[in-house]
């Protein structure tokens, strides 16, 4: 298969850059420079017209919608550990349903927080308290099922990975993440890994090769 | 199977409750009373602590997330007409996709125009005023492919019916509708499936039966 993921470091292009990395696929990878808008210029609206990352090239198919992409990986490679073994469309609801709130709930939270101005044209200062006024209950939940190990309990998933995303991003933005020190130590699980070891190293090559500055990993 | 729905009439459950008319499956459904704020109660967040409608319990597991359960459906019963068939996970990627647009980012978009209080603490015009922003230019990009036809061409799927659920939402939060001629042709098509039908009198004897009123279907 020839994959090419387009990324920009530290969005959440890099959960899908982590599901590759960890079911060891061969790929390249484009940064879409955000710090120039590339995301909505004509170029890249032809490789995905919506304008996001991540967007994922298999083998000419463009693939969009990161909760849908990492299903996609998990289906074309079971075996590749992105979630726990689960047979069946019941047994494994749960997880397509843990993607569709890291995606649908999750991640307009954290944009509530980190991008207000992405919510309205008026005042900023209302969206983002209110963002972090749910994400605080949304983290009080995550703190009792993350105490000590992953997700699903002793085995990582790739949920660990968007669920890190969402809140280090939101910490960003100015949530209070230091609160809850589960997820601290949490958070030092997922970035201990080596295949997110190899997703930081992945987007710092990525930076420094388009000589973009200043983001923090 | 053992099949009960918990939806509010005109909520995003309907869309569920389509996929089930469409499948044929034999389930009952329960009123969850948005207008006494039910789904934030203790009775309620026992069987979805999520505090949201859909939950569909299948013989006694109880399943969440609109986008997830629509594919556990089509999985279970996947001759059952949900989507056009696509074998494989690449080939069918693309359903997967525009499931997880309808709910990740049409439905914050309705969202921001129908319930913008749920965006901020602050003033909510501006909220508003920029969910029908992105709206008119999701509804350009929706007319442009619903000309005369359905979502996937010739042939319907529960995609239809959950852009229908999102446009006409949007339009009960005052989003100019009318300004987009295809898509009220559309809603006229799908209003008349049989399956949209039996939905509609089912959220009707819903309410008559819990007697809540002034719910426009």
């Amino acid at each position: 298969m020839n994959i090419t993921l387009y990324q920009f470091p530290g969005a959440c292009s890099r959960v899908t850059m982590n599901a590759l990395e960890e079911i060891g696929a061969d790929y390249g990878d484009i940064l879409v420079n955000f710090r120039e808008g590339a995301q909505k210029k004509e170029d890249y609206l032809a490789v995905n017209p919506k304008g996001k990352v991540p967007a994922l090239i298999v083998d000419g198919q463009t693939l969009t919608e990161n909760a849908a992409i990492i299903w996609t990986l998990h289906c074309l490679k079971p075996e590749g550990g992105l979630f726990p073994k689960a047979d069946g469309p019941l047994a494994s609801h749960g997880q397509r349903a843990d993607l569709a709130w890291c995606s649908g709930t999750m991640h307009p939270t954290v944009r509530q927080i980190r991008m207000p101005m992405r919510w309205t044209t008026g005042e900023t200062e209302g969206v983002c308290a209110h963002g972090i006024e749910t994400m605080l209950g949304e983290c009080q939940r995550l703190s009792k099922r993350l105490a000590g190990g992953w997700w699903y309990g002793p085995e990582w998933s790739i949920i660990d990975t968007y669920l890190y995303w969402g809140y280090s991003t939101a910490e960003k933005g100015g949530f209070p993440l230091d609160r809850f020190p589960v997820l601290l130590e949490h958070a030092e699980r997922v970035r201990a890994r080596p295949s997110f070891q190899r997703v930081l190293a992945r987007e710092q090559a990525s930076l420094d090769k388009t000589g973009v500055e200043g983001i923090i990993l």
